[in-house]
């Protein structure tokens, strides 16, 4: 069993206003998922882009809209779940007024 | 994608004090990994058992521990990530006044 806090996990910057932390990926030996954690400063968002795998995604704070293959900009907040399917384009943008935290887990080895 | 609020699926008693929310799963098409979210009442623990899949777990709120094979009850609570390999004998108490909820993900398919 290993524990840590998120916030002890070096965070690394993927872009302006956009930190990432894997809390359990190879480091701890994850077998077939790796859970992140994302931060959105605001006004930041999520690359827009599209992958042949999944996102299990849920908002631990703050205020964001998923963006969806249609275009549509979906308001999420603390408490929602999003499924995002393999090949689904899609985008989280940070709409409030402090940082967007979120979970997004994908399987082990895609990147 | 499909967004839905973790309150607005429907939970199943596990056993007393521990209730389960299967937030993305089969039903929605989860094609390598389920997140549940689990809340336990003061007092309440999840099972103690083991089994040859991997749990990944984040704690949303209380405090509680998490006991390892070797019988430790290690103290976690809001933030804090919890590996817990394939074969680990575990178990989730609540400790504190209020409840407990985290998120345990574990492979399709297992259960």
């Amino acid at each position: 069993m290993i524990i840590h806090h998120y916030e002890d996990v070096e965070a690394v910057e993927m872009m302006k206003g956009v930190k990432k932390r894997v809390v359990i990926g190879d480091r701890e030996g994850a077998p077939n998922f790796i859970m992140r954690i994302i931060e959105l400063e605001p006004g930041a968002s999520s690359p827009l882009h599209d992958h042949p795998w999944e996102h299990e995604i849920f908002v631990l704070k703050g205020e964001a809209t998923a963006r969806n293959s249609a275009g549509d900009e979906n308001p999420v907040g603390e408490g929602d779940a999003v499924f995002i399917p393999p090949g689904e384009e899609h985008r989280l943008t940070n709409k409030g007024e402090g940082v967007v935290r979120f979970m997004c887990l994908i399987p082990t080895g895609v990147e």
